[in-house]
């Protein structure tokens, strides 16, 4: 299913397989989920995270909560059901992809005839599980063969958090771009943020690019505007956790501080997502969910206290770019550059 | 000496007394120190740090210099005292305080009468240092006065890294400015950011204002710009370790980020710093050395390794936000605003 060595999500032996990513780069340790409301939780908890693998995740607990539902009552199990995809649904609020594959696999049930038994529902529940894996795999190689045409030669980019392999079905969205840059020649030195408070540069995103034998140069997320200065990167390239109807972006937070450093100094800044994480019903960024996380982890560093004894923080963990910052938004479908509502619909009417 | 119960610095029994901030919040210790070079080794190793703390530091160093060249040689301590002070002068190479205290003891020794003997010699040294110390806490209070005067009311600040008592003789630079604003009840509300990779901002920052009861909000470093867009701060408020004849600023790294943002929101930028701080002899921030520590400070938090095995990190740890991004230069001597190297010449004349 992924011809990469780095899969977060897996399907095997009709259980839901996720690397936890609490515990790279020290170890590799999969998570076996059978009940999807643990899986739920492992994405609240961010065993799983980044938009397209929780949409991947969220694919393959829907089929645990069908199966969970029909073994709870073999007559009503539509009932049973509703309140199990409720509770997936919540798990996180800002990765519009949790909402689109639950959406996806709901429209599947909804197509499927009931009356050829639940074998057949639950394995056509499961090629659809599948399929949203794979298409995902397939949209970030075709992102990263359309941004190449973006890129200068000799290229220096930056990217921010975890965008690759971990966060989707696999190969990576803005890491994907990076990859696709690298293979051809055009990215010629790659720089990460460390991502504070989860460290998603420094832990991920640096791990998965050396085990590619790709180079990584981390930087401390304040340096950003510095290395910029400097002349050390033409394109900053992210993904996203949800892109409004106008392009407005929802990421990673500190990714509105890069577009803003960008603009003022003349570096190109690249959304890579799949149109899985287009909100074609949110008009702007404004009604985007910031999801806050507990002050602990400003407060703390890898479960080590670090700040003074009675400081608080304010820890929202995504923040909202707003479109005229954008310089191209790369979906499976194409390139949008200096993204408008207009621009968007035309291209996911294609 | 100092009303606050905070002192990085203290003169006891002939030695030099430093607090090791490497240790703060867990453990306040002092160490001692009785030559002159594992003093500047402190400096280097950063047992101490700030600009101005920096500077008297290096006041009492010069003392045990001098001290340990006289006990060398007593004919000839002139020359064994130059070896000393070619040492102490590059402990650090940004803050110019180091370089603006020494030459302030060298012109005091200069005009000592030798023939009076050296208890006098050493005396006369004594008192100026102790006068460059006193006059620095004396500074930041009149800053503080100076600067409450630009603020509104119901004003939220923004600091990075620590300008605080810890950083100076006392009282604060920056902090100096928001213990002002705080009680004559202008601030009403302090975020700070974490400062990685040394995490000042959490460790130092939020126990000094918390021992002062003022509280305090810690932030991601990436998260300032989104801080700013939610309208919760109007001022950005920082110290200094340089400060060229053009108002160009060099400090924390990170602070160049902050600038930018600040612009683009229309948040006010304040930089807070004694005269001492300001280096005529440097036309444009061009020209300040921006000192590069080891890569391993990036890689792992407190002693702690996060990064993955095999990366590289870029920690330059300081930038230079340019004259154009700062709306108020603050001195001893008053404020300068939109700074320009005709109207620094004008203060500086005062």
């Amino acid at each position: 299913m992924n011809d990469l060595g780095i899969q977060p999500v897996k399907w095997q032996d009709n259980q839901l397989l996720l690397l936890d990513q609490r515990l790279l780069p020290d170890e590799t340790v999969y998570l076996n989920y059978s009940k999807s409301a643990i899986a739920a939780d492992a994405i609240t908890d961010m065993v799983v995270r980044g938009a397209p693998a929780i949409g991947v995740t969220a694919a393959y607990a829907f089929v645990l909560a069908v199966t969970e539902a029909i073994d709870k009552d073999k007559e009503h199990w539509q009932e049973a059901l509703k309140p199990l995809i409720a509770y997936l649904a919540k798990a996180r609020p800002t990765a519009i992809n949790l909402h689109w594959a639950i959406v996806r696999m709901q429209a599947c049930l909804d197509k499927v005839d009931i009356n050829d038994g639940t074998d057949s529902l639950l394995g056509t529940l499961l090629e659809e599980a599948k399929s949203i894996h794979m298409e995902d795999i397939e949209a970030n190689k075709t992102m990263g063969q359309f941004a190449s045409d973006l890129l200068p030669a000799d290229c220096g980019v930056l990217t921010h958090c975890n965008a690759g392999a971990l966060a989707t079905g696999g190969y990576g969205t803005a890491l994907g771009v990076i990859r696709s840059g690298v293979a051809n020649g055009k990215i010629t030195s790659v720089f990460a943020d460390e991502t504070r408070p989860w460290l998603q540069g420094a832990r991920l995103t640096a791990w998965e690019l050396l085990e590619d034998n790709i180079p990584v140069t981390l930087i401390a997320d304040s340096a950003a505007a510095y290395l910029m200065q400097q002349g050390k990167v033409q394109w900053i390239v992210v993904g996203s956790d949800r892109i409004a109807a106008n392009g407005d972006v929802a990421n990673k937070i500190g990714t509105y501080s890069l577009a803003v450093a960008a603009k003022y100094h003349g570096v190109k800044f690249m959304v890579a997502a799949p149109t899985s994480t287009i909100d074609m019903a949110m008009p702007s960024g404004e009604g985007i969910p910031i999801e806050s996380r507990p002050a602990e982890e400003v407060l703390s560093v890898m479960g080590q206290r670090v700040a003074a004894q009675g400081a608080s923080s304010w820890n929202p963990v995504f923040d909202v770019t707003p479109a005229d910052l954008v310089d191209a938004i790369v979906t499976e479908k194409g390139v949008v550059e200096q993204p408008t509502t207009a621009k968007i619909k035309a291209m996911m009417s294609r």
